[in-house]
């Protein structure tokens, strides 16, 4: 968020295009990261509060001030269907943005998550009601309402930019942006890859062993790796 | 602690009144923490060792040398059905203070539960037994029993100060203290929030936004907030 | 790992006797942990990807460099039935070194379980495929095939020695090591360990206390221990 | 950093107006931070390997993967007099990605500093060089010339977006990023809040307090501050 | 801080004796620390922003709302010569809330010095001011004002208790407090112990060992202490 | 440490040949670290208490009880000139187990520092003494003297395995381990790696860059790095 950028609320942005997302889905958090080269994951810091979920839909950022979560009430407004909330506040903070009557309001527009590099609360109220939330920590700290902060502008979450209407996959194992432009390219490459890793998956049943599917061994040796018998003083 | 507790056992402190304290078990943490004006909040370090667990009761305080669990021992004969149990060391420590056998002989008394800002083992069992934890770490370090602490003192845990007798809340958003006297104006405070919740939770389901609900807009536009529409290159 | 381990692979190293392994797989963490005088507990920072598992099995140790997991395909090939598989990168890292794939290829030799001071990911089909982990995080960030590191060769695993062959116990307590030639002592202790506290167990359940069970008084009342009643202004 | 951005070194992009950022050198980050309405601001793990450096330059950006420093050397060549290096890896790292050769190789070109969420090793030789470096940590571990990333793409680094050509302030209290087209503005704002201060400064050197000096008391009171005589059970 | 803390300014509180904390003056934080029963030490993560400094001071205490400095300036004008201002937040944060302007504004009514929980600004203008601060972290992250708070009401700073008027040691190796009524009985005690460490140190500069300046060796030898040589294989 | 290791001391072990730990302290622990193929160093958390010191010697290991620095004590006798201390808690501990009285003791011994993966007090005392600690953080934390631990057996340190007698050089960049056998070829190692740097170096000084002196362009073109001239939108 650049100063500029401070107390503005950007409405309708383009999203990524939606059957495409829907694509993305199908998929888990890994298999689309490596689909884009290792890009787009957010920081392991970001745990889902419950086991299970799996989301895919389109961003609506918020960048928030210190402890204060007046904003994410601006960006209700600006979601819709398929939309996935991003908040991300503009220094550490591990205050509970965010809880149930929000999470109310959320759902009664089809928004299908929250990931949040702050703090979470209610999360027994958010598990009975099935909205899951990806967070830095789990706090029932309070927040104030009284600074701006922006929606629907670039921000960065757990250390990745994320832009609005860019895809958001989220799931057991972390959450990923996928770039607006590139989700088609990168559901069709994800698709390629699971494919790819069932015929392995098939073969690893069978016994067979990752150096030989792959390949690997003359690469290894010629790495210059040895194997030794062991000897009781090797130990 | 001070200097002059170190040693000290205080028998049979005064608790904070029964009837009210079962009445803050109606609430969750985040609403009582709200309640008493965002005070009283231990550190989200605290965790608790399984999802679902939901306790009120009156605070039996340990302090602790690190690494070290003899005082727990002491403490557990100052226990009396409807208190929990905190516990604090001197310094930051990660190790096992508590497991299943100390939990057996807490359940045999009708404590309610555990708080510790430092290492818990034997969750398994714990879960099994329904004596909820809540604890800075799963460790099964051992502990010696060489030294003395205090039973019964003011102490600091995971960051506020408890003093015996306060009530003590505890479920999956964390753990509260409320001050022994505050206890009877905190719950009905709870119970006033709870009220409110429920209607503004009734209006956010049928769609309405915080925006209106709350009255946000006037607020926000005096601050400075301005809306955009997105372009292209706004991206 | 020493400069001239890098790169080598130490085939069959003897194991610690396959029958007192088994015997371990009774006792949780924190037991085994006590029996051996408080030793060989790995550092708490590694944590289940999922609860109610417990391992005992024989240490294949594998040293990698940070951000890159070929060496644990070259692994896989060491491993047999009862093995569980030790991970430690050369240098702090929270890439996800580990997956599904992975797995079903240990799966297929008869290996119980992973314990690895990096990141894990696909934990929703690990956790579907009952193939317990024991990670410092839960990352979806990909690694490289790069560089060599090397297979059964003493490492350093979150604070503790592990040589190949040591048994390792593992459950939602943590996980702890055992030295191959200590493990027949190790499991008689526990048995007896284990004797003890369920007798200690019986009488906690019937009200007894630990300063009687265990009779703490006299040596806490030479160390100073006094009790005070409380008094209003005690508080 | 996107997918597409992975492999490529952007040349020769447009910097911010050199006298501008020399103003912003006459600065602190602190005075620049708030001049921009607090933004901007890197997360406060970067840390001066020594203490006393103020710099303000233009950013040169390099995305790095975990524990390779190739594009560091890709990077020094699209540096001019008057830069300033940025680092991020695309995940958390903690190798020493730089160390005095690069510096050597900096310096030559008129580089002013460099500002890495990652390790930086040979620290006395940097500070003999004074050459300043912000870094998340000292470490001595070594990186390998493996796998591309890219120069002059929009990165992610400690928290906060940097562009190619923004403006980098840094100096013992961290490190601000200033955008390209924002840098006339700040630098006026800044020369205005130091103006401000000054005078400030004189009259709090002289005793008056600032409750008189910013007008803060009635609107203490409005929300209800009471002062209160202290009395002896009141401690 | 409790709820009927917040907004409550006490004025006027008792502060330790003069003559008492001028002692303590004399004396490191460890000693002081040792002297009163290794109590009363705060967390170690609050470290000096420059080193050398020792103070010792009578505590003026602030509770302050995350990311807000009001109550620092409500506060100032309850300092008066010989006080060191002791700040917690009520959750953590590590906004900035502390600068060169306040500094001036303690000097000109003789503050000693700061202890804060939190984030410290301006560290090259206050290190030349020669005006000493332990906080837990730099950061230029701006705070606003906001909230209230409380002044001279306790608080926990650092996991410490601290009531207004108590003494305040800090030095290179942390910050110490000691209770108000302690002081006298601690600065006796400290003084004595360091008498003694001054003849012990005399004796190991000499050569004398620690085991028998403090006859150690019989109670390791009842302990089990056993002495092996060493053999090649031992290694 | 394994269980039969607890309360044993390792007489007179055999120690790196004196010569070639000279030799190591003409380098600095990133060289060394280089020259053993980046093996050997110690996590990063390890942190000299002063800048400026660097030296190279045989270790003495230690391994604790957390909070217990009774073996401290007991390992100052067996050591000699040259050596160096390597102390590590069986699990994580932030007490202060290290002040200036131990550092006197080892003083008259000629011993030349200290590396302890905990904490450490005195600072002002052991900098004025000139006694470099390497910790993993200052803490004035007290210690006890109640439980065996060893001296000289294998310990781990920092995640680094460390064997009485093996070479220990550190400095401002950290610490690395050099096993007893490696350190005559290491030495050798880390004198060649210097002559080749000072020849790139000079290089480096003149304008030469990285990517012509090392030859990168071609591999760098064959992974696929493209040049991409800056556009106004593609920033």
């Amino acid at each position: 968020m650049s100063a500029s950028d401070v107390g503005v609320v950007v409405t309708d942005p383009p999203r990524a295009d939606e059957a495409s997302v829907k694509e993305l889905a199908r998929f888990g958090v890994a298999t689309v990261h490596e689909a884009q080269r290792r890009t787009g994951l957010l920081a392991p810091r970001l745990r889902p509060i419950y086991s299970g979920a799996r989301i895919a839909g389109t961003a609506v950022t918020v960048s928030v001030p210190p402890g204060d979560n007046w904003m994410i009430h601006v960006a209700v407004e600006q979601c819709r269907a398929g939309d996935v909330l991003v908040v991300a506040p503009t220094t550490r903070s591990e205050a509970g943005y965010f809880g149930e009557l929000l999470a109310t309001s959320l759902v009664a527009r089809g928004v299908l998550g929250l990931v949040i590099d702050a703090g979470c609360r209610d999360v027994a109220e958010l598990t009975d009601l099935g909205f899951p939330v990806w967070s830095r920590c789990v706090s029932a700290f309070g927040t104030v309402k009284e600074s701006l902060g922006s929606v629907n502008t670039p921000i960065t979450c757990a250390g990745q930019l994320v832009r609005p209407g860019d895809a958001i996959v989220a799931d057991d194992d972390g959450v990923v942006v996928v770039p607006l432009a590139d989700v088609p390219d990168v559901a069709s490459a994800a698709a390629a890859r699971e494919d790819k890793e069932a015929r392995t998956r098939t073969r690893y049943r069978s016994g067979e062993l990752g150096l030989d599917v792959a390949g690997m061994r003359e690469r290894l040796r010629d790495k210059g790796l040895r194997y030794i018998e062991a000897t009781e003083d090797k130990r």
